[in-house]
C-alpha cells in the first residue's frame, strides 16, 4: 500500500450538499484506496456555531468554524469546497484562489456569468486546481455514455433532449428558503436543474450556439422561513409568519442549437407532480440513440441501427458490470449503486488529479461556459428572442 | 389479383372465441390478399336461436343454426370451427373429422387426454386439415421468438419460467360459469391458462418429461349462473339464487423437466389482483435470454452474451418492422397490433395451408401432446409426486 | 336489432390512410352494431386505373374511380372521406360541402392556415357534418385521460410536454416521396407530426397563445422517387434516378404557452433512431400528473397528490376494462387493442353522430385552430420570434 | 449529542461481505447519529496475513488477526461478525456465543438445519444478541411492503412467486471457488439465493409448511481455483491447472404451501443469462397486489382493488419519501440509494436494539426456520417428493 499523502479539506457549508461532500470524503479512502493523495476532514465552516459544531462531530471533521475567511487563510489547508448558496461562491472562491488553495465549487457556477468570469479569472492567474461539482457526470451510466459517443456508437448527433422535473415545493406553503430569492440563488431551476442539464449537453454533444427561452411563475409569493436551530440536510423547511415575494422562475424551458448543427430542448421545473428527482435525458444521432432516467441511475439505454435489422431495440444495460466506468472499485458486478455515490467517484476524480496531474473536469472555465447558457436562457426568456450566447457577458 | 377460392365454415360458438374467429375471418382477405383460398362465414351455430340469429347478423354469418350436429353433416361446409367450451371438442371434432370436414379446434385441446386421443385419431384416420387455436404462436413476437431460438441465438437453453395471472373471477360472487365446472371445462386455469404456455414451451424449447404440480382453491361455490337472455361476448355473467360447488382448481404451478435437459417453472392462476391478461415467459439458454408480456405484445426484449462486454443488456424490441413475421400484411412499421390480429394470423396460416400444402401447426398432435402435460399436472397434484407424462393416459 | 340505414362513402386516396380507413368502415358494423347509421364502403378514388381498382377489391368498395370531382358530385354518395396528400384537401373539401356531403378529413387539416380557413367557411356554409381525423383522440387511454382532466384529477394544469419521434427517412436514399415538398405536404414533421400533439394538447389542456419554434433540415435532397406501380399501403418508396429539394423541414420543436396559463414544449422529427412511432406526452397539474406513450397505447400512467403520502406513485393503468371508454365495444377486459382500432373508434364517433345529432369533434373549426399553431411555428423558426397565435392568417 | 458508547467489533472475513460490513459500520455513525450506541472497527480476521492486514488498512479497522478463535476470545471484543463462508457459521458462532459475545452472521445461516440448530441453541443459551444478516429485509421498499401488508393492504395473501436469478458464472471455466463445494457452501443457489427469497415470504408473509423442489446442474466440473494472493472483495476468481467436481446444484425451483393458505413458487439460478443480481418477487392478495425487483431497489409496485374501477393498476412508487421506512436517516426525498445502503440500515436496527431493548431481527431461529426450508427443497430434490417442513431435522 501507498504511502498516503493527505489533502487538507476546508468545507464551506453544513446542508444538504455540505453532508453529500462530507460523506464522500468519508468513503474516497475506502472504495479508491490506491489513490495516493487522499482527503482529510480538516474543518467545516457555517454560520450558525451550535449547528456547524453539530454537523463537525456528525459529519467526522476535525475542527469546525463560522468565518470562511479564516478557513480561507488557514495556511494548513490546502482545499476549499465551497458547499454554500451561489451567492457565496464567487467571494469565497476567489479569496480561495488568491490565498492559493485549490478550490472545489457546488453547482451551480456562481449567480450570474459576471461572477463565474471573477472565479475563472482567479483561478486562472492563480493556477490552482479548480472543479465545479457536476456530479452528474460521474453516474457510471453517464460516463459510459460519453464513451461510447466518443467511440462513434451515435454517428453524428442530431437532437438532444432533456428535462429535469421535481415536486419538492409545489405547496405554497412551503417556505421562502434563499432558493427562491434571485439575490441568494441567481435563479431558480436555471441555476438549480437546468444548470446540470447543460453541463450533460456540453459533455456529451458539445457548446451551444444560441438559445430561446421562457420562465414562468406559479406561486408569487411564500411564507418566511423561520430561522433554523436545527442542521438542515434535507430539502425541508418551516415557515413563521408574514409571506415574502418569489423572486425566481418556477419552471423554465429553453431550445437551443448546438454549434455542432444539433438541436436541443430542455425543460426543468419545480412544478411537476410525482417527479421527485426526474432528469431524463435523450440523444439521437445518425448511428443511434441514448437515454438516460436519473431515477434508475444504474441503466443506460441505447439504440444502435448496426444491429441487424429484425433485432433492433433499445437496449437497457445494467451499468454494474467491471467493464464499465467506475465500478470496479465498488461492489461486484449487478450490484446498484446510489445518488451519493456519485460524489465519491467525483472526489476521486478530483483526488486523482493530485497523482496524474491532468486537471479535473469540469472546471471553473466549463463552468463559466455553463453560466453563460443559464443566463442566456433568463436574457432570452426576459427579451422574448433568441440570444447568440458569445455575446452573452 | 388471383382467382379466390371460397371455403365455407361453420363456426360452433358464438361467445368471446366466436367473436374472435368472425373476427379473423373477415380480417383474413383483408391483409392477406394474396391468399388463393379464403373463408366465407357460412353458417354460426348456438345453443338459443335467438341469441345465434343475433350473432349471426352482427358477426356477419350467412346462415345460423341450433344443431351443430346438422352444421357437421351439412355437405356445403368444408371446415367446421370449434369455438365452443372442451367438453364439446371431442363430439364435434371427432364428427367433423368424421365427416371428412377439417377442422380448427380452439384450446384447450380437450376436457382430458383419453378425448384428446380420440380428437387426433379421427382427424388422422379421416386425414383432414386440423389445428389447435393457440393463437398466441402468432403473435409477432412470439414467432419472431422462435426464429430467434432457431437460429441458435440462446444457444443451449437451460430455463423456461412462465406465468399466466389473471383476476377476472376474483369475486366470490362471480357466478359459476361453465369455466367452474370440472365436467364442462376439464380444469381451471390449467386448461384455460397453462394450455397456452405449455403449448409455447413445446414451441420455443420442446417436449417436457416430467412434472410435478400444486393446484388450490380459494373460493369453493359461487352462485349458479342465470340463463343468459342475451348474447355474451365478454368474460361477465350474473349471478342467481343459490349456489354451487365450484369443481375445478382456481390456480395450479407445476415443475417440469424438458427432454433437453431444461427446467421450467410454470404458475397460472384467477386470483392475481391487477392481473388482467398477464402472461409471462423468459427463456436462459448458455448464448442469451430472451422475454416476453403478452400485455406489451408488440415487444420482445432480448439478451445476447454476444454482444461486447460493457454493451450487454436486455433489448427491448418493438416488433413491429417489415422484418418481422407478420407485419409486412398488416401497417408501416411501428404501428402496434392487438390481442385480435393474433388470430388474423392464425387462420391467415390456416387457410395458406391450402396453398403450400403445408399442414398447419400446432395440430391436433400437438395439441393431444399438450393436454398430456395438463392432465400429468392435476394427477400429480392429486398423487403428490412427479408424472412422468409418456405414462399418462 | 333496429333496422340499419346505411350511408354511401366515397373515399378519396388509397394508400396507408386509405386502407386505414377502409378497414375501420369494415369493423365498424362488427363492433358497434348497436348504431343504426352505418357505412357502405360505396366507391374508392385514386389516381392510378389498376391500382385503385386493386385497392377496391382488397378494402371491399363497391366500386373505384380515378376522378374525385366525379365522386363528389355522384348523388348516391352521401359522405366523402379525403385521405389524400394535404395538397388537395382544401379543394375536395370545400367541392363536398358545396355538393352538399358530409366531410371527414385525414390530418393535417391542411396546408396552410389559407386554406383550413376555405374549408371551415365551407362547411358551415353549407351545414355539413365535418370531421378532421386526429384519431389519437380516440385512444381509450386519452379519451380516459381527457375524463380524468375534465373531473379536476390533476387540478390546475401547468405542463404539457410532448414529443413524437420517428426514424423511417433517416436514410439519405429514402425518396422524395410528397411528404418532402412543401407545395404537395405544407411542411414536414410540423405537419405530419406536430398536428397531432396539438390537437392533443388543445383537447386536454386548451388553447395555445403563443409559440416559439425552431426548425432543421439534416437532408437536403432525395433521390426522385419512382413512379409505383404497385399499391403502397406504407411508408416505403423507391429512389429512382436523380435527386431533388428536399423543401420541407426535418424536424421542429417550440416553446408554447396556453391561455389557461401552462406551459408547452413540443417536439417532433423524423431522425431519432430507434423511435418509431413515439410519441409521447405529459401533463403536470396541481394535484397530479399523467403521461402517456404511444408505443404502450394501451397503458396511462396517473399520479395523484391526493394518495396518502407514502403511496404516492405513477400508477400503470391497463386502460381495457370496461370502465374505460370504447373497451365494451372490444373484447373482454384485459385484450389490447392496436392501432387501428383507433380509427374504428374514430368513424363510430362519426356515425353516432346521426343519432344522437351532436356533430362530431374534432371537427374543421379544430382543425383551423390546429393549423394556425402549426402555421405560427413555421413563421416563428422564419422570424426567429415569438408569435402570438391570433395573429396567424 | 448524546455520549456515544462504542462497541468493538471482531469481524471474520475479508471477501465481499467483509467490506460490505466494514462499510456499513463506517457509514453507520454518519447516517444514524442519533445512535447512542456505535460500532467500533477493532478487529478483522483472516487466513492469509498479508490480505487481512491490507483489509484492515482499506476498510480501517484498528487491528487485525488470522485467528479467529483469539479473536472470539478477546475479552475487549464486544460483537463477533461472521462474515466468513458457511462452513465456518456454525463453529464461530457457538464459540462466540459461550464467549458471551453478541453475534452477527452473515447469510446463508449455515451448513444446514444440524448447525443451525446448535448456532441457535448456543446464542439462546447464552442469551446473547444474534442476528442474521438477511439484508433485503433493510431495502426500504421491501420494510414498507411488510408495513402495507400488515395494515392490510393486500388483504389475504394468495401467492407468493419469487425468482433470484444471476450469471456470474455460467462460463464453465470459471473456477471451482468455496461456492461449489458443498461442505464449504452447503448448497448451490439453494443456500446463497434462495435463503434470501426465503427468508422475505418468512417476513412478508409467514411460514411454509411443505415444499417440492427440483435442482439441476448444468456445469459438472470446474478448474481448480489459483491460491489467491490478491484481496477479493468481487465474485471474481482465477482457474489454475486441474478441475474438480462441483459438488452443489446450479439451479433450483421449488413449489411452497404456506401455513396461512397461500401458494409459492420459487426459483434461483446462477445460470440466466443477462439476470445480474435479478432478485423479483410479487404477492397477490385479495384486496390487491404488490411486486419488487431488487435492480430497481428504490421502488415498490402495489396494486389496490379498492381504487376506483377506472383507476385500478399498479402504483410505481418511488420509496425515496420521508414516508417511507429509513428514507430520514440518508438524504432529500428523491435520492436514490444503492445496495450497500441496506447493510447501513441492517447494522443500525442492530444496535439500535441496544437502546430500545428489543433483540433484532430476523435472529438465528428465524435462520433455522429458513434453514429447514432450503434443506427441505434438497431433500424434496433428492426423494422427488413432497417435504413437510416440521419433519425436516
Amino acid at each position: 500500500m501507498p504511502d498516503k499523502k493527505r489533502k487538507n479539506v476546508g468545507l464551506i457549508g453544513y446542508g444538504f450538499m455540505g453532508k453529500t461532500h462530507s460523506h464522500a470524503y468519508k468513503d474516497v479512502p475506502f472504495f479508491f484506496s490506491d489513490l495516493s493523495t487522499l482527503p482529510h476532514r480538516k474543518v467545516i465552516c457555517g454560520r450558525t456555531e451550535n449547528l456547524v459544531a453539530e454537523a463537525a462531530e456528525k459529519f467526522g471533521w476535525e475542527n469546525y468554524s463560522t468565518d470562511w475567511e479564516k478557513v480561507v487563510a488557514d495556511p494548513e489547508i490546502d482545499i476549499i469546497d465551497i458547499a454554500a448558496p451561489p451567492f457565496l461562491h464567487s467571494d469565497i472562491a476567489v479569496a480561495a484562489a488568491e490565498a492559493g488553495k485549490d478550490v472545489f465549487c457546488e453547482k451551480p457556477p456562481a449567480l450570474n456569468v459576471s461572477e463565474a468570469k471573477k472565479m475563472n479569472d482567479a483561478v486562472e492567474k492563480a493556477g490552482v486546481r479548480n472543479m465545479v461539482g457536476f456530479n452528474y457526470r460521474r453516474v457510471p451510466a453517464i460516463a459510459y455514455a460519453r464513451k461510447l459517443i466518443e467511440e462513434g456508437y451515435l454517428g453524428e448527433i442530431r437532437h438532444f433532449r432533456a428535462v429535469y422535473l421535481q415536486d419538492w415545493c409545489m405547496d405554497p406553503d412551503f417556505p421562502i428558503t434563499w432558493h427562491f430569492r434571485e439575490e441568494k440563488a441567481g435563479s431558480g431551476p436555471t441555476g438549480g436543474l437546468h444548470s446540470h442539464l447543460v453541463d450533460l449537453a456540453r459533455y456529451l454533444v458539445g457548446d451551444i450556439e444560441e438559445v430561446t427561452g421562457l420562465t414562468t411563475n406559479f406561486v408569487e409569493e411564500r411564507p418566511i422561513q423561520e430561522s433554523g436551530d436545527q442542521l438542515e440536510t434535507k430539502l425541508t423547511a418551516t415557515g413563521g409568519e408574514g409571506r415574502a415575494e418569489v423572486t425566481v422562475e418556477d419552471a423554465a424551458s429553453f431550445l437551443a442549437k448546438f454549434e455542432g448543427g444539433a438541436t436541443g430542448t430542455f425543460e426543468a421545473t419545480h412544478f411537476a407532480s410525482g417527479r421527485k428527482n426526474h432528469q431524463r435525458f435523450e440523444i439521437n444521432g445518425s448511428k443511434g440513440s441514448l437515454e438516460f432516467d436519473l431515477e434508475k441511475l444504474n441503466r443506460l439505454k441505447v439504440y444502435s441501427t448496426e444491429d441487424p435489422d429484425a433485432q433492433q431495440g433499445f437496449k437497457d444495460i445494467l451499468v454494474t458490470e467491471d467493464s464499465h466506468p467506475y465500478i470496479e472499485s465498488w461492489w461486484p458486478p449487478g450490484h446498484l449503486i446510489g445518488y451519493a455515490n456519485t460524489f465519491v467517484n467525483e472526489f476521486a476524480d478530483f483526488f486523482s488529479s493530485y497523482e496524474n496531474g491532468v486537471y479535473p473536469e469540469p472546471d471553473f472555465r466549463d463552468g463559466l461556459e455553463c453560466q453563460r447558457v443559464l443566463d442566456g436562457v433568463l436574457q432570452s426568456a426576459r427579451t422574448r428572442s433568441w440570444v447568440k450566447l458569445d455575446e452573452v457577458d
